[in-house]
């Protein structure tokens, strides 16, 4: 990159960090922001302020910017609690308002292949929740990886010895689908959890 | 968008004014700046100093963070400019290595429709420049569209009278294309600017 100044060459670089940022989308977004400097201070500026105000909430371990959070102060049913692998997954859930519980965000999924153990996920602060004796239900809502099934297997053999109910959430053909085109195990496992009419 | 932070929800809206990025992008950006506050604080930080160091050249008006820029004070060729619409212009350019002049950025092309009229390009600082007599030729690479052909039109009768030499870039079929797939206008182009071997 030739004759470019120092400061935007080092732009260029922070921006290549973003997920599914390249050269060409680094340029762009870079000379887009140059021709209107009034929307780079604002993107500065509130980059700063999430990185000053927002903080993970010391009950659920979601987002916040007050602790403990709204979804931990808020009413709602204390008695079951959704465990999702990253704090945007709570986002997920609450757009579909079918869950009225408390989360719990582990931050991450068991991957002993990429070094995550149990001790870096947030599941002992689970299990302290969890003993205080008033969940009666665990939906885990791990991702539907090899990683968040195997997160999903270590929690329900920690957790049903609680005399916890555990949950998963229900496996089948997503809305709107074409038969035509879902994959086997996904047939299989709508086939395995049919329900009656 | 329910129980996310309000300085977050700045930073999605700052985001999502990004050129092709809209509410899932911004969230997957979003998350993975939170996931990784050293990135955040990088990005914030340089866009800062892209704000503070970097402005136009008062010569070609490209990008530079010391006035006159490095385009303009290198030795180069002086009897040739090249004119272009956007200061990403000249990377492109540069890339091909193939012009040793200098360069003149207009900061747009003539749209009428839009309201961009030749005030609000730097055609009078470009005429300025060609007056001191140094230059023979100028080198039109506006964008091969509707305004950028309007603009290399109405510069060519501007520039002309003044016994310069006007070019622009040659229309053909690109590197590395199938005939087959070319468009018939561009072929039209090829066939009437086609060289003897």
């Amino acid at each position: 990159m030739l004759h470019i100044s120092r400061s935007l060459t080092k732009l260029l670089g922070e921006l290549k960090k973003l997920p599914s940022v390249g050269d060409k989308t680094a340029l762009r977004l870079a000379f887009h922001l140059l021709k209107s400097p009034e929307n780079l201070s604002a993107l500065a500026e509130s980059l700063l302020e999430v990185r000053d105000g927002v903080r993970f909430c010391s009950t659920c371990f979601g987002i916040t910017e007050s602790d403990p959070c709204h979804l931990c102060t808020t009413p709602r049913d204390d008695a079951s609690i959704c465990v999702v692998e990253e704090p945007q997954d709570i986002l997920a859930m609450e757009r579909c308002q079918a869950f009225k519980g408390r989360y719990h965000v582990l931050h991450g999924a068991l991957s002993p292949l990429n070094g995550v153990t149990p001790g870096q996920l947030r599941i002992a602060e689970l299990l302290q929740r969890l003993e205080k004796g008033l969940v009666k239900e665990v939906l885990l809502a791990t991702n539907f990886t090899v990683e968040g099934e195997a997160t999903a297997l270590y929690l329900t053999r920690l957790i049903k010895p609680l005399s916890i109910k555990v949950t998963r959430l229900a496996h089948g053909i997503p809305i709107g689908s074409d038969l035509e085109y879902v994959d086997a195990a996904t047939v299989q496992r709508a086939v395995e959890g049919r329900s009656e009419l």
